[in-house]
This record gives C-alpha cells, sequence and structure tokens, in this order.
C-alpha cells in the first residue's frame, strides 16, 4: 500500500470559502479515480499551535495507483484551480506500507 | 476521531540506524499509550523529489487521547532522544474526522 500525506500553509488569501472549495475539489475525486482508496482531508483542528493548515491523506494499492492519481487531469485542476491560488508552503511524504 | 499527522526532514547525521531508532521508539508506543489506537510510521518511498523525510500518523478516539500521547513522557523521550537530535524540520496537522 502507498500512503500519501500532504501538508500545506495557506497564504492570508485562504477564505473558509476557498478552503472548502479545496475539500469539495479533492473529494469528487474519489468518484473518478478508482485507484484512490480511501482520503482524508481538512483544516487542522487547532489544539496546537505552530501547525500547518490543512492535511490530505489518500492510500492507493501500490506506487502505479498513486502515480495515476498525482497525474489525473481532474487533480491537477484541483491544484491548478483551487490549491495553488492560496498555497503558501506543501509538505508532502509517501509511505510504502 | 483525531488523526494526528507530523512531518520531518532530517539533518545529515540521520543516518538509517537512527532512524530506525524513531521507528522502533514510536512503535513501542503502542504498548504503553492505549489512547493510541492506530500508527503508521515510516520514511519517505523515494517516489518524488521535495519531499519530506519521515512521516507519523497517529489516530485517536478523541483529543483527550490525543493529549495523553502528546504529552506522554515515554513519547517526550522519544523526541528528545531519537528525533531531536536529527531534526531539521516539522510540519504538524491534526484532523478532527
Amino acid at each position: 500500500m502507498i500512503r500519501h500525506i500532504v501538508l500545506f500553509t495557506w497564504t492570508d488569501d485562504a477564505t473558509a470559502e476557498r478552503v472548502e472549495e479545496v475539500t469539495a475539489g479533492l473529494r469528487k475525486l474519489q468518484d473518478v479515480i478508482p485507484q484512490l482508496r480511501s482520503l482524508t482531508v481538512g483544516s487542522d483542528a487547532g489544539i496546537n499551535q505552530g501547525n500547518h493548515d490543512y492535511a490530505v491523506v489518500a492510500d492507493f494499492d501500490d506506487v502505479d495507483g498513486y502515480v495515476v492519481y498525482r497525474d489525473h487531469p481532474d487533480h491537477q485542476a484541483v491544484i491548478a484551480r483551487h490549491i495553488k491560488p492560496i498555497l503558501a508552503s506543501r509538505a508532502a511524504v509517501q509511505l510504502s506500507l
């Protein structure tokens, strides 16, 4: 299994509405990318100071499935339309489990 | 449910042996912190450039369970003995699911 993990920080332009567009856009990918087996997304819960703002955890059967997701045009559209316009920084890891 | 996600980058001092000590230390916490319901840890799979080096995904029933883990002396000992000596940067999010 491949677990893909990404954490974002947002710019000051990241209104709640724009962040909700990120969430909705990512969740819709579950309908079009069958390789995406499990998806957990959302904003930081505000328990600790100094955190990143948003997390994505996505599970795939294998590397090929992850790469289909990574490069899928619908995913790239979410990144271009909703994520990049409010993105300040990004940290990512893929775990092979 | 609370999902706690942390990504690390390591310094040049992070040998494979020292990273394995991080993994072993974190996994042992499952035996002493019952609030820690699920733990996924490991090094980046090397699929993409520019990633962080290591990820921790830990699930808890609620915020109280997460805080027990966060502040547990055995966890703090792993951080002090194994993580901080090789830590370059840290990115974290807690998701409330």
